[in-house]
């Protein structure tokens, strides 16, 4: 790439290509050789980068030596066997390879004309998926509704909340927005109050309903009908409800069905966050948790979290599409072509925030078709029995308890402490997982439930093997014991 | 792929990873072969494929050979020396090799311990750029300000409007939504009327404010200054501008200078969109087209047009970056953790739309790397040398004309009708613009000037060389000689 400027030569692209998958392959092979957590000091980067860029070219030689000894360093490694963080985002050998694919063409995907490929993939693909999980046919693309791939979950609300917003002002006229609520639980991830805030609902009609462990952090169908009642009461709107199915905290589930019942008597708009858990739902042992799912106006999955899709790649179906596009349209003429103005055609830039969008079925696709629904059932099941066996180490070691029942793969544990030190339990929790944390030997987060501080151990990362758990468990418990011992 | 399920094995990744180098390596040795703009009918591709995932997987040899068959048939050819619409989406070695890396490490970037590398090099790849762009230090992350990558333009306006928007409902309260007002031209990118209807600005209150030839196609400072006043005599409240250097029609500039001069003695928030025209300004020659912006609140520019760099990658950098974080942040309890509550990094989830974010800035930084400033300049200066030479083309035949000036690699012509048939110009350039594009030879896109119908020929992709721009004027010139036979 020195001297002349080449910025597409078919040979040079092959050459460095090829050295870059030698690179990657490389990477992925050696990858627990790096602490899974980056450990690095804030503004590492700037004491080992130039102030401006250069003026003339580099050698790739030299690039590729600094992302190893000055990039990686400051890369907390996602797809470490030893990743049990948040929850997983899955890079895959198909996913890869779909984003080669996607950068190759590298095109602006806003209207059909521009590419008719990607939004027809996408349609395709996503009703794939929707028959996958037995999602009602109303979702279909066949329909009044259809599916659209988002870049992330928080969009994916973001633009119902949008739709959901103006389907009731232009009835009621601009001016009834401040009256409007929203209703969730407590557990609700906070891209729905983000997109509140975005939309410029009033803070104070997002209701925020309280859980407890009484119903294993699910959002109580009773509590939702009382506060809508008491709101309607007071002279507000309700208009959103979001039910999640597998929260990020917990995996808790709201009741879809129940939920549905009470929402639909006020046509509100009912948005089924199931981000992580949606790729459980393929098997089918696990998709009665989004039963009642026939009832609600949307919902959305995450398939680069769980699903072995590189990031990113959320995906949102809608019973009325067109809600979506009388919220989200513009049309400029610079865009105008006889196919959009034909309406033969779908134009996937009115389902979504920004205009541009990359060809990102094409990952998706491969996903599906390189791997099949069986192994991708297979793939999901031998998670959920590895973090079985995680919860099973943890129930056998009488120092620690499980905080809030396994249903996916995510572990929500605790250490508790000995007679007399109770008060200090979260505090040495929180001490536990920087201690494990800055081993660099394992990555896991935490969260706090009913104000008990608590571990997730989140099983996910492709590449994680039974012996994966096992060595945590035992670190886990070898910096508990020293910890208790420093008590 | 075939038999047992894996994942990511490295060896597999290497295998499969370099058998799709060597296909994209071919498609772009092979681009010219496709047609430019795809042919298919709406629909195509339900036809062609299964109506449901496969249980087993398939082979990578009948993927790649739909690819082929099914897919490619389907894409626009972004990457085509003979695209010349819209304006360019640009891929690059270098930009591919950096989506492969982001692709390898796939982490999810929403806090800065989740890779502090993927933090700190958009920070100092971003602070890099502003310096190439000669960007008032405010920009820079060492101070107060700072600059993100967004995914589009789209997002970096909608960003800053909410910022602005909370700004003035903090100190005005809620009620004021109501009374906010945007201005900008006629001619802004319908991004800026999006962000206000997802914001919930009233739409009466967004103001196009009208442009003409008069002007070239650029806001009036004074006009502004009439529409403002005569805005707060009616009680509303003035708080954004958009000003545009290159427009999406004519690449039209707004002078920031006299715009901000105005916005300045109230308070209004002055963003800068320069999502096309802004790489052009990386030579020193261009660089005046963006005086005035040190006198801005927000200055937005697109790596992935015209910079070698893949979609998406749109740069947006801000005085204030607390204004955006205010209006941005969220702080859920399973996102917390020592260095964000130690406010010594930065989060740039509080600076954007969703949570997740991918690692955009490896690709830039190879761009500017691999190719060197110098370089980048040259490719820019050699797109706006083939654009002068096609409007010396245009020029030469007496049949067409330029309708607006050209500033950058933009040209924007018609063809004129003979006497008696002048009513019909719009509708016979349209018939030119859809039978050149029809060819499948070439493709260039339209927008409309002051009523007049105007065919956009926008010279950027990576692969144009002189003799491609003198085919296209070739073809353009034969489809309207047999449409004017025809008249």
């Amino acid at each position: 790439m020195e001297g002349e400027l080449k910025p597409m030569d078919a040979e040079q692209l092959r050459e460095y290509g090829h050295r870059m998958v030698d690179f990657v392959a490389d990477y992925y092979k050696t990858i627990e050789d790096h602490p899974v957590l980056s450990q690095v000091e804030p503004g590492y980067l700037r004491k080992l980068l130039p102030d401006s860029a250069p003026d003339k070219p580099e050698s790739f030689e030299n690039v590729l030596s600094d992302v190893k000894t000055k990039i990686i360093p400051g890369v907390t490694h996602w797809q470490s066997p030893n990743y049990f963080a948040y929850f997983p985002s899955n890079s895959s050998t198909a996913g890869f390879l779909g984003e080669m694919l996607s950068a190759c063409f590298n095109i602006v995907g806003f209207s059909w004309i521009t590419s008719p490929a990607a939004t027809e993939l996408e349609m395709i693909v996503l009703d794939w998926f929707a028959k996958m999980l037995k999602l009602p046919d109303f979702f279909l693309s066949t329909g009044q509704g259809g599916g659209v791939i988002q870049g992330t979950a928080s969009e994916a609300v973001l633009v119902v909340l949008l739709a959901a917003r103006d389907i009731f002002l232009r009835k009621l006229g601009k001016g009834f927005l401040e009256k409007l609520v929203v209703y969730a639980s407590d557990q609700t991830h906070s891209a729905l109050q983000k997109a509140c805030q975005i939309a410029g609902i009033h803070p104070e009609n997002v209701k925020a309903l309280k859980t407890d462990s009484s119903t294993n952090y699910g959002l109580s169908p009773d509590l939702l009908s009382k506060e809508i009642c008491h709101d309607i009461a007071n002279g507000l709107v309700p208009f959103f409800a979001c039910a999640s199915v597998g929260t990020t905290s917990s995996t808790a589930i709201d009741p879809i069905l129940e939920l549905a019942n009470v929402t639909k008597s006020y046509n509100i708009w009912l948005h089924v966050d199931s981000a992580y858990a949606g790729s459980a739902c393929v098997c089918p042992e696990y998709r009665h948790h989004i039963d009642g799912v026939e009832e609600v106006d949307s919902f959305n999955m995450n398939a680069h979290k769980w699903f072995l899709t590189n990031f990113d790649c959320s995906l949102l179906w809608v019973k009325d599409r067109n809600a979506l596009i009388q919220s989200l349209s513009t049309n400029p003429e610079f865009l105008k072509n006889k196919a959009s103005q034909s309406k033969s055609v779908l134009d996937y830039k009115d389902w979504q925030i920004p205009l541009g969008r990359r060809f990102r079925s094409l990952k998706l696709w491969l996903v599906l078709r390189l791997y099949g629904v069986e192994n991708l059932q297979a793939y999901i099941r031998n998670h959920i029995e590895l973090a079985i066996h995680f919860e099973e180490l943890v129930s056998q070691d009488m120092r620690f308890e499980i905080v809030a029942p396994r249903t996916f793969a995510l572990v929500c544990f605790r250490l508790l402490l000995p007679c007399g030190f109770e008060d200090r339990t979260n505090d040495v929790n929180g001490d536990l997982l920087q201690a494990v944390n800055s081993t660099g030997k394992i990555f896991i987060s935490h969260t706090v439930l009913s104000g008990t501080y608590v571990m997730r151990f989140a099983v996910g990362a492709p590449l994680t093997e039974e012996r994966h758990i096992d060595a945590a468990w035992k670190l886990i418990q070898d910096q508990a014991s020293s910890l208790l011992e420093k008590l």
